[in-house]
């Protein structure tokens, strides 16, 4: 396509980093924010398969995991969605269809905002009894509709793309199980697969969502410093099998009601923290198994030259067990070499007259840049042990940040000279994450211009020493804090 | 789960296919109509898994014949639905989004009831010059809205399944190239795949997308004798390029309207022919390739063996190279023979203690329910020349009674007398697929209650002879004509 995609990124990643995030989405071509609807993005071809591949992993992950995979309607019954009282908050963010052709509908229906409210009174005519448990569900490849106010691609939207399982067990132990294996798939897709480093919290009491009993969630931090919440599980405990009349006949003979967890991975927030934390100066950086091509090889030639060495180009790219594109337009070099590195393709091939006759290939690292002159015999083993320097560069990278973003303070005013200097998460000794800690959390959060309580680590909770950094009671718990998104 | 699904289907489906097919849709799970809007249903795991590996089938063809994918938002602005004049034929169905929260929006918009009006306004900013083209984009495992008055699952719905590609061409026999290449994608996934015959049409000028040049579907048969479009392909000429302003700088300088295509599956009806056309008295039949599980293992066992036959059971499972479901409820064998029979799991494989001790197992094929005794080490390969079986079988059956139902005839009353008996496809001279032959199609229909002209054969029409059974004129075509869904 001729958008001008191939101009490079005019600002630098740590000095104005909502800047170049807003330039590596569009000149990366991962969305087109020109839709005109707003909040509604065009999930672009490159963008869209990194995001595909993120899906697959989590499909693949909660099957191993028994979850069944089933489809519900975009839209939900306001009865329904009346029905579970904490679902009120999200009633001023509903669209609502109401209209169809020119006629006035007989009931108007919600876009989905979230699951519960559609998924919950099937399970109760599903569940019956002890031998249906556990029931485990998910949707995939769907998205969710909140009208929200400011919109930013992979961060926020009106249009976002979503993922839920939903499980229904008979005790709560079960459900408490749950909770530790949904942060085990969080571990192996977000960590070990897209190499973005987290912690993992247990939300306090005033910051869960509302309809639990806890919230249990995995953060990273973006290079502004943010703390980005990419997927959440929820111990629903038995408050919507109470509203939505779930029950089931136990192995005693008697009904009783089950206990629910839902997990929710943000399919657009792990693609932001990827974007973010990965990508440098020269635009996208990705994990070998995200890049929607592993390999893209560039034919150098003058004219006499040029046929040979598309040939060589095509026969190389058949030879390879790689997904290769061979970029034979008439661009110079330099041109698509920075449009491939914006686009994060992990390894360039440089094909001219030399390799050509020489029967070798110049393999190019996306990370360091490094030449390699490799012979063409052993351009597959060579392929293959780059990605791993590749991968095992991102991940030190990722994780060096990560731990230069994570800091200690005794007291708020350290606290408050961290934020100012380097920002991240700051780990404090807190009061309570109880509801009678959240006076200490809104005076945080008011004396530092948006500083949260995240939680405190989960499974294992931090030993916790000294006073609290708000009332100087002796603190209960070792809390981390941040801005959010 | 614990609905009744295992009682039995209580028609034949000769007898009343309308009532086979919905007691088959329940009872084999594969869709839950129980969700309380009208025409939106929820598609249960048995049924997803189903739809999903159709389109599996269709994104890996088309991204063999290098389609990229993309995601579009759901909803769509009224200015460029009203763009193309011919959509105002999806005006009166279509769903309009009017409030967020309580309040009425600025702008409504439609819930997307095809991608032509969304998708081409981006492709007017993306495409540039003759170096962008082809340009070929799909979306696929997304939704589609139309407020249908009637619906049922898998044929006609308020929502239904979509996949849409959308292709850009410099020339018209480059787009006319991209007609015969969708039509071996259908071959491919519908036919080869899913065991589906079919007949390729060119429709005739009056029942063509109005918006096209030509119309070009792959129809089959179902059992009650109507025809089952499950895929159409438009020849959408320079229309639309008009319409969105898409132009292209071509190699002379010049600017140029490009010709598009596009195709679309229907997911849904695929399904809905798998589910029809294969099927028998007992439920489902499935294509081994399409079958979310390959083999149902049964343990039968009394009180002494049975832990001895479970492990057995347990053990046969994790040897086998297939995908596998160990049904250990205690349920009755025959229960369960039924169960996974309604499921259309190809291959039944019954272990009791007599199989234990001389280390066989008892293969049991969906289609003739012969029994074959089988040494265990000999198991994979006996499943893989019993799958080869099965897929023959369902093939040949489906040839067959696609042959048995479609006939010639040389005039009306023919017609008439076929239509009595057998319904189908009846083959039959007529004047002309122009517009001037309307009339005696309208005639035709209202002669017969409701038989209409499919349209010619494509790509290679047959040579006509004899004269139109409607207007007695020398017939310029062989037509096939049927009863509609």
């Amino acid at each position: 396509m001729s958008k001008k995609t191939n101009e490079g990124i005019t600002v630098k990643k740590n000095e104005d980093f909502s800047e170049w995030y807003s330039q590596v989405v569009q000149k990366a071509e991962l969305a087109d924010i020109r839709y005109g609807v707003q909040g509604f993005i065009v999930h672009s071809p490159w963008g869209f398969k990194i995001l595909r591949r993120i899906y697959e992993l989590l499909e693949q992950d909660v099957e191993a995991d028994d979850h069944e995979p089933f489809l519900f309607p975009l839209v939900i019954k306001k009865e329904n969605l009346d029905k579970e009282e904490e679902h009120a908050g999200f009633a001023p963010e509903v669209f609502w269809v109401t209209k169809s052709g020119s006629k006035k509908m007989e009931e108007e229906v919600a876009l989905r905002p979230t699951g519960e409210t559609q998924i919950y009174p099937m399970y109760s005519l599903w569940i019956r009894s002890y031998n249906d448990l556990p029931y485990k569900g998910y949707q995939s490849r769907i998205c969710t509709y909140r009208s929200e106010k400011t919109t930013r691609p992979f961060l926020r939207g009106r249009e976002f793309m979503f993922f839920e399982t939903h499980d229904v067990f008979a005790t709560h132990d079960d459900a408490l199980e749950q909770v530790e294996k949904d942060l085990t798939t969080s571990d192996e897709v977000i960590w070990k697969q897209c190499k973005i480093p987290f912690l993992s919290f247990k939300r306090p009491q005033w910051d869960k969502f509302m309809g639990a009993l806890n919230t249990f969630t995995p953060d990273t931090l973006m290079p502004d410093g943010k703390r980005n919440q990419m997927a959440s599980t929820h111990d629903l405990g038995q408050n919507f099998a109470k509203a939505f009349d779930i029950n089931f006949q136990d192995k005693d003979g008697k009904q009783k009601l089950p206990w629910q967890t839902c997990y929710g991975p943000g399919i657009w927030r792990i693609m932001a923290a990827l974007i973010g934390i990965h990508g440098d100066d020269t635009g996208l950086i990705l994990p070998f198994d995200l890049a929607p091509k592993k390999v893209v090889i560039v034919p150098i030639f003058k004219e006499g030259s040029k046929d040979s060495v598309i040939k060589y180009c095509e026969d190389l790219k058949k030879s390879l067990d790689f997904s290769c594109i061979v970029d034979s337009t008439d661009a110079t070099p330099g041109f698509k070499y920075n449009k491939w590195e914006m686009k994060g393709v992990p390894i360039r091939i440089e094909v001219g007259p030399k390799e050509v006759s020489e029967k070798t290939a110049t393999v190019v690292l996306r990370t360091d840049k490094t030449k390699t002159s490799v012979k063409i015999e052993d351009i597959n083993s060579e392929i293959k042990k780059q990605s791993l320097t590749l991968d095992k560069e991102i991940e030190k990278r990722a994780k060096v940040y990560f731990k230069d973003n994570t800091h200690d303070a005794k007291d708020l005013n350290e606290l408050k000279k961290i934020m100012k200097s380097h920002r991240g998460f700051v780990r404090v000794p807190f009061c309570s994450v109880e509801k009678d800690g959240e006076k200490c959390a809104d005076k945080l959060k008011e004396l530092t211009d948006g500083v949260n309580v995240c939680g405190t680590l989960y499974p294992k909770e931090e030993k916790a020493s000294g006073n609290c950094i708000m009332c100087d009671k002796k603190a209960k718990h070792i809390v981390y804090t941040a801005k959010s998104y």
